[in-house]
């Protein structure tokens, strides 16, 4: 729960009108909405088909009426998550340089804290969020689920070998690891650590993601976040 | 708009399977909640009636059935713009050190460059996005306007005199700044500017928050947010 159901009442001594704080609590927002808000945590190597499933989750559930949103590298890279070069412009070198965010393993754990507040946020919210970042690092993933309430962190671990991966390589970035051009790159000279207890894995080899995406609906549906 | 309306298009030459990518569009998100996306931007002074405010509005807002959602110190500071002091703990010292945030000039700039970038993405979700900040730099809460499409910063200026907001002290804020034991605080030793063209200004020094609230919903339906 972000937000405390306090009540507060405050009593402007100039005024004398009575300031009540009263918040909308997730459960208000849930029964408005008729379903669950939740957090989907797709994870996964570059190229594994992440992405392409969440989507059409998040399609799917539009359909559906359901109250849906995805996270994921072009909506949060840009912004809430800029690196220093997309900062510099618009605030400056040294504000660029303190905030931007890099590939180290300290700035990856930032950019996975920072979506996973704002998971957090949706959730609250009352939305199914769905999130697909390779997010490699068991570490930074637990700490995302240790942020929310218990049965709202799915973890979904997107499974293709790398060879699979890298043969589809969709945007390039193996080729250029291979070659030296990307370092650090997942998979290539940066490790993977897939989950220990995922809520569900996605077999993204050999089924397509028409049939996976199916799986992800009929997990909500069985986890009680989704009427069937 | 967040995410470009792109159709990619990935044929696997391991698996045969062509995977498409295509976004939900926040149109049919709209058309799906029977409403607009913005962000409305509540800033003044600390005691002015912001949060108040806000959190009226967010109850009528999901009392009508509207997607709304508030973001608030109580629930931003603790999670995505957590201080030196909270990270510390899960995160350890040095990463704290490096990403927490305080209260200098550069630390309020992020924080605000943070809530933009969030408010952003709940707006492209479709959501009535309500903040309450002090905010009290024009420049910060320009490039948050500037983030946004035109019509969906919705600047609205609580605006009661420092003497009345000093009165209400709601949190002992005042008396602690008063006294020195609070540094940089806004409308006794750092500077409060006003919106030079908000959307709306709230009386709250001689109106009380039902009415303000009211005021911002009737201004969302005329402005084509909201259905009247």
């Amino acid at each position: 729960m972000v937000r405390p159901p306090a009540a507060v009442t405050i009593m402007s001594k100039k005024t004398h009108v009575t300031w009540h704080e009263q918040a909308v609590l997730r459960e208000q927002r849930e029964r408005l909405a008729g379903h669950k808000g939740c957090v989907v945590w797709f994870t996964g190597l570059s190229g594994s088909g992440k992405s392409t499933i969440a989507n059409l989750v998040d399609q799917r559930l539009c359909q559906r009426g359901v109250r849906s949103y995805l996270l994921d590298g072009d909506n949060v890279r840009h912004g809430l998550n800029a690196s220093v070069e997309m900062l510099q412009e618009r605030h400056g070198q040294a504000f660029a340089e303190r905030f931007g965010l890099g590939f180290s393993a300290t700035d990856r754990q930032e950019n996975i804290r920072r979506i996973g507040a704002v998971a957090q946020l949706f959730c609250d919210a009352g939305v199914i969020t769905l999130t697909a970042f390779v997010s490699p690092y068991r570490r930074d993933r637990e700490a995302v689920r240790e942020l929310l309430d218990e049965g709202d962190f799915l973890e979904v671990w997107v499974d293709a070998p790398l060879t699979v991966c890298e043969a589809r390589d969709p945007k390039g970035l193996y080729q250029q690891a291979r070659a030296g051009q990307i370092t650090s790159f997942t998979g290539i000279d940066d490790p993977y650590e897939p989950p220990e207890k995922p809520a569900l894995v996605l077999d993204s080899a050999s089924k397509d993601p028409d049939a996976l995406s199916d799986e992800v609906i009929a997990y909500l549906e069985v986890a009680g976040k989704l009427r069937s």
